[in-house]
């Protein structure tokens, strides 16, 4: 093989949705579909013009790549069952290393897209970065380029950085998200608007093209306002379980920058 | 007056700067400037075109707005020393009730922008969400009509409401920042780029545009998933001051979800 042409799916949810559209547009061919929910791997089929398989067993062996879009746990179990032939199985996890995948298969691989994918909301693949690892010098070449019809942003890491990266997306994506929920909550019990905040959210997050986060921090932990702190502490009152979470962030803060 | 069209700034920090940007940009007369760091003032009234006063008794009667951009614990002082004249003076915080100001001003209000400023990057002020407030229904109006001139998002709210708000930006702004400081200080020391995590932090934010916080919470605590929170926590041993963190982010996702 000198190039990936042709990709199967297994698994067909947010993730296998989101990087089908991405091939699609570069014109590779999604050749099949499995996934354990036989009328997700339909609505799949139809919507990617390609075979749908009601059994894994099922899958051809004639393809380039087989990509498990599959819950972490599953991932290994998965890879027992199928018959690669002569494709590469890569795995589209962030925390579970390559060896996760079974050993019986001669070239395995991971292609993690490193963004958020939520149902119905366009991402732009360009920017995505892509973290590529191989079992084989050939494989990950095979991959990587393969990444660049998808992204401009192509990374080949290990899996211990892979699942650092993941750790870390998880503190920016899940817990920033996390407070936008708080804050959500806060504002909704005060009849107040939601939609005030989204400026500053944006602002926020578009500030850490052109500094780092250290520069960018502000607020009254950043200056050890005792005043303001005191006062936010007591209108948390009614929020009992947040108002822990703003004492440990606010400390992390004083203590970073004041001590 | 049947309109504001001239202004004194007390104070030249950031606050001041990218307000009397946004008044220029609008036509507006920035009268004189007082900053207790006479230098300051100086490099501020060279900028905006205006006169600088070494004393604050100095400051002109004949204005229509006085703004207060001085820090927070300052503005009740502050208030007490100037003579305003028919000014309506006006404080720019976030927390402080309007009764922080003076009660020998005839006409006092607050204009607060709900936005993070920093030094050298330009903000889009048509966006930004102007709080007003006004101790009399005149001296409300003359500033939500300012107001407009600046930016498409004005809201009267009092002051209660406008801690709550604040209360809510230190959650979206300071401590979503603190959490891309941790995840920049985790990559830094494992020798990974952080702009990798650039297109997820920014894709966190904009979908706020289109769902709510709870729908659009993602991850291994919103799916429960304890193998993946174990091996995160293992990989925090070597930063023991955010693994408390990461675990009660992650309690309070649980719990929201699966409680």
């Amino acid at each position: 093989m000198t190039e990936i042409q042709s990709i199967s799916f297994v698994g067909s949810g947010n993730v296998a949705t989101h990087l089908a559209h991405a091939f699609q547009s570069a014109n590779l061919h999604i050749h099949e579909v499995y996934s354990p929910h036989h009328s997700h791997a339909l609505d799949f089929a139809r919507k990617f013009n390609c075979v749908s398989r009601k059994s894994i067993q099922q899958l051809s062996s004639d393809i380039d790549l087989m990509l498990l879009c599959v819950p972490d746990s599953q991932i290994s179990g998965v890879s027992e069952l199928i018959s690669p032939g002569r494709a590469i199985v890569a795995h589209t996890s962030g925390i579970e290393p390559l060896d996760s995948l079974s050993d019986k298969i001669r070239q395995t691989g991971v292609f993690y897209p490193l963004q958020t994918f939520s149902k119905d909301r366009k991402v732009d693949f360009r920017v995505v970065p892509l973290c590529i690892e191989g079992n084989q010098a050939s494989t990950s070449e095979l991959l990587t380029q393969l990444a660049y019809k998808l992204s401009n942003k192509v990374v080949a890491i290990s899996s211990p950085e892979r699942a650092m990266l993941h750790l870390t997306a998880v503190m920016v994506n899940n817990f920033s998200n996390k407070l936008y929920g708080m804050a959500h909550e806060i504002l909704e019990r005060n009849h107040l608007d939601f939609n005030l905040l989204l400026p500053l959210i944006q602002e926020t997050a578009h500030k850490m093209e052109e500094m780092n986060p250290e520069e960018a921090q502000t607020g009254p932990a950043r200056r050890n306002d005792e005043n303001t702190i005191s006062r936010h502490r007591e209108m948390l009152k009614e929020f009992p379980q947040y108002q822990q979470l703003y004492q440990l962030i606010t400390d992390q803060i004083i203590k970073k920058h004041h001590e």
